[in-house]
């Protein structure tokens, strides 16, 4: 079993041949979530599996669960998977990645004729972009409990058809209730959509958790005033006391290793030549530990508390995702499958279906470099070595978990 | 003479009752240049001349001249006034406050029967604020020979409609070539537009010049990138860039006595999940000398020089204008009448048609404190005590000077 080959040809050409789907002039992929080319690419997979000796059943949220069976049938399975939908200007390797390295563990197990002890499980999460229909991750989400089915079927997208109607659309719906599987653990390939490990020449990144997040609106309010009639001490610039909230904010995210943004600012009434008065601007705080994204907090406030008496503040958090610790046995079978390669652990920036199966099954993920840190691009870029090496390292950890999972008693049996 | 007090409650009653030409429900005035309402101020101000024993000529653009005889009459006048048009949204006292002082002064002297040596010239230049037609200060340039007749008038405004057409519908155009007029001095009263004089409560500005002013538009690039997946040290991130030279000038200006104004900055694509690739701003960089201006130029140069390899900048110089120095003997004619006031010597940090006049004739300006520095806005608000003062010292400082510049002879002649 230590000398089981992924083919790395194969997987390449399956990625290759998957991004006709909805492959657009300049070398991305636009598969908005439960489209036409979402269906052909659907349709593509369920073959594949068949032909593998897959069971398949979907969700009637359109998840799918490609199954093959194991030595031990009643045990939960071990899955595996990623999503196949891409954002409207995406590229071949974001999601699909996952689901297609997954498959490739499949037919290497068929073609070796390794049986394991655990069934094995192909995922397709529905929806996990969250472009067409937000919120992202919904169908994982809903699968882990986190919404209701008729939560999800009631999104709708910018034209204004809901999810249920789309998934009618293209007959993507299955008839096994949302959640009735449970998973043995469940391992999610992805590319890293960072530059950490293209920077640190790595080629696995062993993914510990998913950052939590909390995102603010903030409106300050000083006094408009003449550009050329104010002097300097007698103004109150809105612009000059976000600017310094936002080199702050920097500041004490590098110092404590989270990430802070602000992606979005905007001066109310500009002109050239008038001190703004007010501008409304968003944080987006990011942080691996709870702790972490508390401190961030809290130094964001007191630096507003600290403005200038002639700038008034009204802070919102608008949104907040708590820290995702992935679990310690999954991440010691991926770090085993990983020892022969250049690897570290690290927290995903991104959010991943994976944080919410971790929230009812043991779940690890596996990151493999992209070319610049570049993702949801149509330049969104991968090598064929460090994608085989990631479905190489999805089946050995798969092989290790099995085994290190199973009683010895049941393995004998 | 010194005895000789202007009637300050003549004075305010005639702010208020040219406020009807184009006042609004708000208590502000909106009185566009070459409009039906600028049409009414300009009929009600040649008619008080009249009355007042003017006489009075406009020149083909509509600059008007109200000339009250000299004893020597071969000499050229002194020149005192400002401007009757507002911005869309002005008060009563921007611009029209230096008028109606001029008239002020002319009915104080009449009833007093005194005879100034120089004969004195009232005048209201046409298209001050630039709001309608821009450039601001356009028919004061046009006497100093900045701008060409032909210039001005193919100027249009936001409908089209140029300003040779407007300038004709009203009929408020004169036989009088364009700058046909010398002047001996120019006094030119505002209100400050700043703070400075009510936060120091004085009464006076003795306003020494204008300063220069300079005009960029900066493009920054650095690399758009997710919000999550992109450590603090990876970054190029473009806003971040901007806050560090928003702090930076403010930094320079405020040590080199300038002013330093970011009014627009706008992110490119902005998202609150995504480090800012590229941006662009404004700088409006002001000063009352050159080497203060240029100072704070190299300053930004240098600090834009000295951003982080990732950002790239693209600094544009759009506009500039070099600052005006005022006549040391008006400006000593302006003291001297404001003697007995609080006051102090200033720099205006707004244009103002005596920058223009000054190109031509001895110029100095007084300013008078307005509530909160607040102009072009409904709320401008200055009292009857400041707009008395003020009107007083044009009065003196026009009389103080009138026998200063004349040569003893001619004044015993």
């Amino acid at each position: 079993m230590e000398n089981l080959r992924i083919d790395g040809e194969r997987l390449w050409a399956n990625l290759m041949e998957t991004a006709r789907f909805g492959g657009t002039d300049d070398g991305g992929v636009r598969r908005l979530t439960l489209t036409a080319e979402d269906r052909e690419v659907r349709a593509w997979l369920e073959a594949r599996a068949l032909a593998a000796g897959c069971s398949v059943s979907r969700d009637r949220l359109g998840n799918m669960f490609l199954r093959r069976a194991g030595r031990r049938d009643d045990l939960a399975p071990i899955a595996m998977g990623s999503h196949l939908d891409t954002q409207p200007t995406g590229g071949k390797f974001d999601g699909i990645l996952g689901v297609l390295a997954g498959l490739e563990v499949i037919e290497t197990l068929n073609e070796a004729g390794i049986e394991t002890e655990h069934p094995i499980m192909l995922v397709n999460w529905t929806n996990e972009e969250g472009s067409r229909f937000a919120p992202a991750m919904l169908c994982s989400g809903a699968w882990a409990g986190v919404f209701t089915e008729d939560y999800v079927r009631a999104r709708t997208d910018a034209k204004g058809i809901s999810f249920g109607t789309a998934l009618d659309a293209v007959s993507a719906a299955g008839e096994a209730p949302v959640g009735a599987e449970d998973f043995a653990a469940m391992f999610e390939l992805h590319i890293e959509q960072g530059p950490v490990l293209e920077r640190e020449e790595l080629t696995i990144g062993v993914v510990t958790g998913v950052q939590g997040m909390r995102w603010y609106d903030l409106d300050l309010t000083g006094r408009a005033a003449h550009a050329g009639s104010t002097p300097m001490d007698a103004r109150a610039d809105a612009l000059l006391a976000a600017s310094g909230l936002i080199r702050g904010a920097s500041v004490i995210a590098s110092r404590l290793g989270g990430y802070a943004t602000v992606g979005e600012l905007t001066i109310r009434d500009p002109s050239r030549n008038v001190v703004p008065g007010a501008l409304s601007m968003t944080f987006d705080l990011r942080h691996g530990e709870d702790a972490g994204l508390e401190a961030m907090e809290s130094d964001l406030k007191a630096q507003i508390a600290g403005l200038e008496p002639g700038i008034s503040a009204d802070l919102r958090q608008i949104w907040s995702s708590p820290p995702v610790h992935f679990d310690p046995g999954c991440l010691a079978s991926v770090r085993e499958a990983a020892k022969s390669l250049g690897h570290r652990d690290m927290v995903s920036g991104a959010g991943h279906d994976a944080a919410y199966v971790a929230r009812r099954a043991p779940t690890a993920m596996i990151f493999v470099p992209c070319a610049g840190g570049l993702s949801h691009n149509p330049a969104e870029s991968a090598t064929p070595e460090d994608c085989a090496a990631g479905a190489q390292v999805l089946l050995d950890a798969l092989l290790i978990h099995d085994r290190r999972i199973t009683a010895p008693a049941e393995a004998a049996a």
